[in-house]
């Protein structure tokens, strides 16, 4: 079991979605992965920040996972980040109705001591400049880096996106953000190119249709589990990057039939994430839950093919 | 090897993509499923119909790949099927430029006596109305009927679709095409409705993203093999279903682990298909390319997870 340091937003969201709408419910980028990781044995901490509007029984359910929070800053008379969005009625396709900045417009992320030495740094979705900020105070270089990254930054801090891509060994992205990072269409020429930039493995979320990881001349696929009904796809990808960080982190093995596993992993938990708004799913999952989906994703993708 | 009877158009193409354009081309579902099926050990015969502007060449061409043309109807002084397309950049859409239904607008199939019996009748995308007129002309029930078909006889042959879709074992459509079929967004709940009006098992191809195959409550997915570059799509679905009812013509063995391993053989003829303009590819692949692409289906899917 290793050490895993997460950064990313913990948030406020209101979400929309054509099944129902929601007040300010818990959000953010490193509280979807830190929940999904919370189901790998792992020992996590979440480095982020919210204001003194944040209710304490949301930090109490950090804990109860088993989440260090020491490097969640709570600042005093201001507000916590708040996401406001609305989806079409295929749930490929959202409107942010609201982006609400407050403390993380001068975000300074500490991480806390004991987290120094983590064996998997998980940079969730957030300003490049916070993500090098961080990677530049580990006091030894972890074994494993993995970015979440998204379009914004593409268009507005290209540079130190750049930066930060140079430093790290696993990009986790979406196909348009694959392609608009590249200048290709093909994901497969795309993550050649990504490849190149930096990191050693390149993994392009395509949402309902899977996940792709790229690895050398190397790839593997991950289909997204088919649902009956998805009712809201808020956090599934960071819930993907949580089961797949967590996981690794676990297992501490970074060999490529290991992040095959890994993606799989990451492709469980987001399909528990998709069936309730926000982290309502990812709450208190039961390891049979767990287990009995991984059996379904193998039924779902094995087959045993004679060679003539 | 069991008999594989081919019902479907045979064409001219005329196809235009980002890459280049084509003059009048072979192309046409029974063209497509036929060339994939030959790669399978069956004895297949093709039911279409030409007008004499129809190469000699391509005639020999169907001989040539062992498939018999017995059922393919020759009309003097006509010409044959035609169609014109424009894909769009993405290559996922295109633009039907023209459509000449020239002999097919009287077709009237014709099974050849020595393969009333067939184990195997797949019926490529054609009129509802010919294709039921095939399945009363065989003698005795096939072991396994397929159809494809798609959008335009849902929204102008809707009593006759039905007809055929009840008649029939596995059905073979794209996500749009289920989604209009059923008027259920859910794949997943898509399949269950379908299923519900005749066939035992739902295949929905997703084209880039990949194919599922719905049997009772089980689910298996294929993806589409990544390729750098796709350069026409024309006939894919066509190869695919070709691919699977010739491996399942060979095998004869309906179950549902090699139905699955049918959609890997449908997905792998696919994957060829659209490295070249029409049928070009699918002219003289090799046996170690074939294998060489399965063994690449593999590595991208299969994994080795240990359940806790």
């Amino acid at each position: 079991m290793g050490k895993l340091l997460i950064v990313g937003t913990v948030a406020f969201d209101a979400i929309e979605t054509p099944f129902g709408k929601t007040d300010k419910i818990l959000g953010g980028a490193a509280t979807f992965i830190g929940l999904a990781a919370s189901y790998f044995k792992t020992d996590a901490a979440i480095v982020s920040v919210v204001g003194d509007d944040f209710p304490a029984a949301y930090l109490e359910l950090f804990r109860d996972k088993g989440i260090d929070i020491s490097g969640l800053e709570v600042v005093g008379g201001a507000k916590t980040f708040f996401w406001k969005g609305r989806y079409h009625n295929d749930l490929n396709r959202r409107d942010t109705l609201a982006t609400e900045l407050n403390v993380l417009a001068d975000f300074k992320p500490v991480v806390p001591r004991a987290y120094l030495d983590a064996d998997l740094l998980m940079l969730g979705n957030l300003h490049p400049e916070i993500q090098l900020d961080v990677i530049r105070q580990m006091e030894k270089r972890p074994k494993l880096i993995v970015l979440d990254t998204m379009n914004y930054w593409m268009n507005h801090t290209w540079d130190s996106l750049l930066e930060v891509i140079r430093e790290i060994d696993v990009i986790v992205i979406n196909d348009e953000e694959a392609r608009q990072l590249s200048g290709q269409y093909s994901l497969v020429k795309a993550a050649s190119m990504i490849s190149a930039m930096g990191p050693d493995y390149v993994v392009i979320k395509k949402g309902e249709n899977g996940a792709l990881l790229f690895h050398e001349d190397r790839i593997f696929f991950a289909p997204a589990l088919p649902l009956e009904d998805i009712f809201d796809p808020t956090g599934a990808g960071d819930s993907f990057a949580g089961g797949f960080s967590g996981y690794l982190a676990e297992t501490e093995n970074i060999s490529f039939s290991n992040l095959k596993n890994a993606v799989i992993h990451g492709s469980n938990l987001a399909s528990f994430c998709v069936e309730r708004f926000g982290t309502e799913r990812l709450l208190d999952l039961k390891e049979l839950e767990i287990n009995a989906r991984l059996a379904q994703f193998r039924e779902l993708t094995q087959f045993d093919i004679e060679m003539k």
